[in-house]
């Protein structure tokens, strides 16, 4: 933009005014995120002093292409104007407004006022004429040549004037004189910046498991190729993607015991997040579990059931890890000639070091790390989850990820960002694909509207995609403790329909472990300090409802997406309700969670009718697809009417409904 | 900003986000607007990755200076910083955020925690000799000795390590290094504008007259030096600003007649917004008016009332006006050789030649037109009207009022911008002081108080300060001609205690002058077009109760901001209430007007008296300073006690309160 204070500064003949381009993120310093398929919808604030007429287009290309693409704003009231396109293709895109005064649309309305009320037209036909040449003079070709024409026709006073304003309004002068209108003095906006994203970035389902514990012998270190028996159960379960914690050597120095005990056992296997070893690095199998065939095995294993592996990468080294040999220069080093660990004062993490992102030697750290992100992708792992992000440069982030999406426009990054909001939605501007959230810790009926508002409804929406997860190997929160196995059910319910990406730790989770670490919101017996032997068939586990429950999600589109939430209001506090539909409202589904896990609870919901497409005073067949009680093992269906509904769901029973709308 | 996918553009090094900083319009794009003495707070949002120490400060400067003055923001929940500062002068101010990692503050906090926890301290004590070392560096003078002997002092193991300890945490060297900051890896944020006016800026009483109808003798064309003798009772009535309309000779081609009239009468003055003729133009004076050293005499009374002079800046001439002859490159010409007049097609104001803002030519028409300021700014005029800004290009403005206003600071801009709200927006960001306002169309209760909201609680309060006028001689509403009287009165105290500006448009205000054109909502007999005769005694006028009413605003601070407005429900929907405060409670000013100007109305009025500082349930009195109806003609005043309090307001005998709270 201009120097306010300086004239050298200005284009002074451009008399548009672009006053704003939405959607964008900080004037255009972050990218929107869409998904593949999806339309864009881009509004403008464009004026003009005085009453000439504004001809905005929308221009927008693929990041990277020489030509832009363009299309007409359509003007809305009050100066606004909207555009939409759907982007060919994923990845990186850039869109724009240009607008100039459209002089000969301006004479040619103007013209029409003007014949109408009988004015004297000779000098409007003469201005006509000179567009018309001046038009010509931009064109080529046939159109060059009939601009000239015409122009010539309006000016020729030998020819009977009605006949030449018939010209000046024809259907041909308009068409081509606006094809080729004088943009010489035209207004363009700050570019902005699109990243389409893959389908699989906004839906997907994702099942996180240890494979060190599904060894042949329980209780021993299992390896890669023995954990490959236990996809085929995911897979059942109804899971997109399998989550494995790192897979590298882990650290032997300050290694932590079971419990996160300071002193681990000699057999103690450490935990997977405790990276590098003398059996390598961030780059490298540990060898407990395998080698990199193997691990590319259980790739292909795992994209041949359909699946996709998610892969977890975190920046940080045991102090036996090779960098801190072959790159001191990225570490902290203290006075004593130790290196510096992590620390939380007074706390203090010796197994972890950190880089150093202050270094003189940043730029080889940072292309180095973004190399660990490349060497997985080669080995077919397109989807990485992020440990701790927000305890590594913010800008290293933006650059990393800005341009390895740029060359691998499929790559999705899960942002482990269990920090402050700010933070979070900063780490998703800088083009992370998704986060984890808050979502753990809402369990009330407000606090849960609350929360997805402010992530649907507000700008968060267009950059921060959420992950909702009922429990991870650090969280075991109170709800599920107390709730037990209906209270697994109701968040399950809750992370899966709220938002469209959803994931458990499993099988902690199918199986409702829920012994936590004395005075900590932590599992016991963490199976991140040890090799747990699980019981998968145990009695009571989840595992059916929850592939019932993925199936629900696989084959409706409604919850396929997580911005398209509506609230409806519900009069028992323990009882939340919400919509999702299709824009088309051809998939609607209504979700009854009964938020108390204990006691059964009933109350009136009111819909949003009108939003769906139901008249007030309509009756419509709502069906539980996740209710199988009938004999028949068919599912529970009822006709409703209207806006208000009556809903008691019983614990044990009945944690939720999931209705679809059958009409 | 770094291009985010190229490396080489990335300060890499710098680890402090600052991820927004408030107040800012569009980003830095145009400056933010307080008034001087003001205190200026700025909001920042900043954080790092991990959990060190985040020094941010708030830089600010004159535009111009070289040095940054700097003051450390404050740390408020959830990494927001705040800062204030109180501009020293008017003009223009430069403020951004800057910030770095603090490594001193993060060992020094670090070491009083690990010392408490018994840690071992000898490693700690020689990152902190390392740390005053590089301080030293840093420092000069005796600081430099300082910390050079502190840094010798922490690693000479000779001395008793407890003894280390107590000057590691002393306060001596918390100081001096955290005096010598490391900034080489600091991170800043982009630079934003501020614009500080003077306090007329934001408090005014305008005043609008046509001298021209106030000569010697009633219905002859008046002079300057004889509309001196109106100035007096304009003061009686406690104007500050003498809004004069253009002064300049009025054009002859297509001149106006009375009523608007198409030709005009030999005798017709013309409307002064049909600028230039054979007489001169913009800087001139229309010998009928009289001189430029009249002109002078009539500043130079105004200024010795205490009053200032507002002149009407119309850029747009009459086909007469010598520029059509000196420069008609500024013009459009249309093929038959004839200039373009204004038109909005199929209406053609012949009277009237637009300038052409796209010419080839257009630096040099920019500067003509600024020069135009300059000119009226060096007879004693510092305050603008201008006329129909948003049909002149906005780039120009943004130019023009930024430049002028930067050597000229105390200057003030009206804008007369009747256009949609977009666009009356965007010339208030381009520097206009002031703007009008849709107020005239505003007379409910709710749509008052919708759109009060949106000047004073919305973004838009940072850069848009409303005037709100009852009448124009553009504008006579129907609440008024149908109002009458007590409509004229009511309407007078919504503009003058909703806006801390107000003005009317007199004495057709005074005198209540209600009569239409018929079908218009304009006058009848347009003093635009004709020389009227004032009857200025005449009964019922409401010259003495305009009087008492700027009295009252010249003297309740609360009534001289217009963003501090809270409004009070009433449960009768013809009842408006509201406060005004001062920020320190030290002048609560109440207002309630009767928005019925025909029936008697009442009610109960609900009270903010959470955010006036008085208790819920205390009496505190409340004195009307708008009544005189005692017989010893002092105030009335109530008692009222907590927060709903009931009101009845007459037609006639009182149409509205303005209370001032006494405790």
């Amino acid at each position: 933009m201009s120097d306010p204070f300086d004239l050298a500064s200005y284009r002074g003949q451009c008399r548009v005014v672009i006053d704003k381009l939405l959607p964008s993120i900080d004037g255009g310093a972050f990218p929107v995120k869409r998904v593949e398929g999806e339309t864009f919808k881009v509004e403008a604030h464009i004026f003009a002093d005085g009453h000439d007429t504004v001809v905005p287009v929308l221009q927008y290309r693929k990041k990277g292409a020489a030509q832009w693409s363009e299309i007409p704003f359509t003007e809305l009231p009050n100066d606004e104007w909207e555009a939409a396109f759907t982007p060919s293709s994923i990845g990186f895109w850039e869109y724009r407004a240009f607008a100039w005064i459209g002089h000969f649309r301006f004479w040619f309305e103007a013209f029409g006022k003007k014949l109408k009320e009988g004015q004297k037209m000779s000098v409007e036909l003469k201005i006509g004429s000179h567009l018309a040449a001046e038009a010509a003079e931009r064109a080529a070709g046939v159109d060059a040549q009939r601009l000239a024409a015409i122009s010539a026709e309006l000016a020729d006073e030998s020819i009977d004037e009605a006949w030449r304003c018939t010209i000046a309004q024809s259907a041909e002068l308009f068409e081509l004189a606006t094809r080729h209108p004088d943009r010489a003095k035209a207004s363009v906006s700050p570019t902005m910046t699109l990243l389409v994203e893959r389908e699989r970035a906004l839906f997907g389902s994702w099942y996180e498991f240890f494979p060190r514990s599904w060894g042949k012998t329980p209780g021993v270190h299992g390896t890669l190729r023995e954990a490959i028996a236990h996809l085929d159960g995911v897979k059942e379960m109804g899971f997109s993607i399998v989550y494995l914690p790192p897979v590298s050597p882990i650290g032997v120095t300050f290694r932590k015991g079971r419990n996160n005990v300071l002193s681990a056992a000699p057999d103690d296997p450490g935990s997977p997040w405790a990276i590098g070893s003398s059996e390598g690095g961030h780059k490298s199998v540990n060898p407990a579990l395998g080698t990199l065939e193997d691990f590319r095995a259980f790739v292909e294993k795992t994209n041949a059931l359909g699946m996709e592996i998610a892969l977890d990468i975190a920046f940080q080294c045991s102090p036996d890890h090779p960098y801190v040999r072959e790159h001191p220069q990225w570490f902290n080093w203290r006075p004593d000639g130790s290196i510096q660990y992590a620390e939380n004062p007074p706390k203090k993490y010796q197994d972890i070091v950190p880089f150093n992102f202050e270094c003189d030697d940043w730029k080889n750290l940072w292309q180095e790390l973004k190399s660990v992100f490349e060497f997985w992708y080669a080995q077919g792992v397109h989807i990485f989850r992020v440990d701790n992000p927000h305890t590594k440069s913010f800008e290293f982030w933006r650059w990393c990820l800005a341009s390895f999406k740029e060359a691998h426009p499929d790559a999705i990054f899960l942002a482990e960002a269990f920090t402050r909001p700010k933070k979070m939605y900063r780490l998703a501007k800088g083009c992370f694909t998704q986060s984890y959230s808050y979502f753990a810790w809402r369990n009330g009926r407000d606090e849960l509207r609350e929360y997805v508002e402010e992530l649907t409804k507000t700008e968060v929406a267009e950059f921060f995609w959420p992950n909702f997860w009922p429990n991870t190997p650090d969280i075991l929160h109170e709800y599920l403790v107390t709730g037990r196995r209906n209270g697994s059910i109701a968040r399950m319910v809750l992370a899966g329909t709220l938002s469209s990406n959803w994931g458990i730790y499993g099988p902690a989770f199918e199986l409702c472990d829920c012994e936590q670490f004395p005075g900590k919101e932590e599992y016991n017996h963490n199976e991140k300090y040890e090799i747990k032997k699980w019981d998968w068939d145990k009695p009571g586990n989840l595992k059916k409802l929850i592939g019932r429950f993925n199936w629900i999600r696989n084959t409706n589109k409604a919850l396929q997406r997580t911005r398209n939430v509506i609230f409806a209001n519900t009069d028992n506090p323990s009882l939340i309700a919400y919509v999702k539909k299709t824009p088309d409202n051809s998939n609607i589904v209504i979700v009854v969670v009964n938020l108390d896990p204990q006691w059964p609870q009933s109350g009136w919901i009111e819909l949003p009718l009108w939003q769906m497409g139901i008249g007030d005073s309509e009756s419509f067949t709502v069906r539980d697809l996740f209710s199988q009680d009938q004999p028949d093992g068919k599912t529970e269906s009822y006709v409703w009417t209207g806006r208000r509904n009556f809903v008691s769901l019983r614990p044990g029973n009945k944690q939720a409904h999931i209705f679809v709308v059958e009409r």
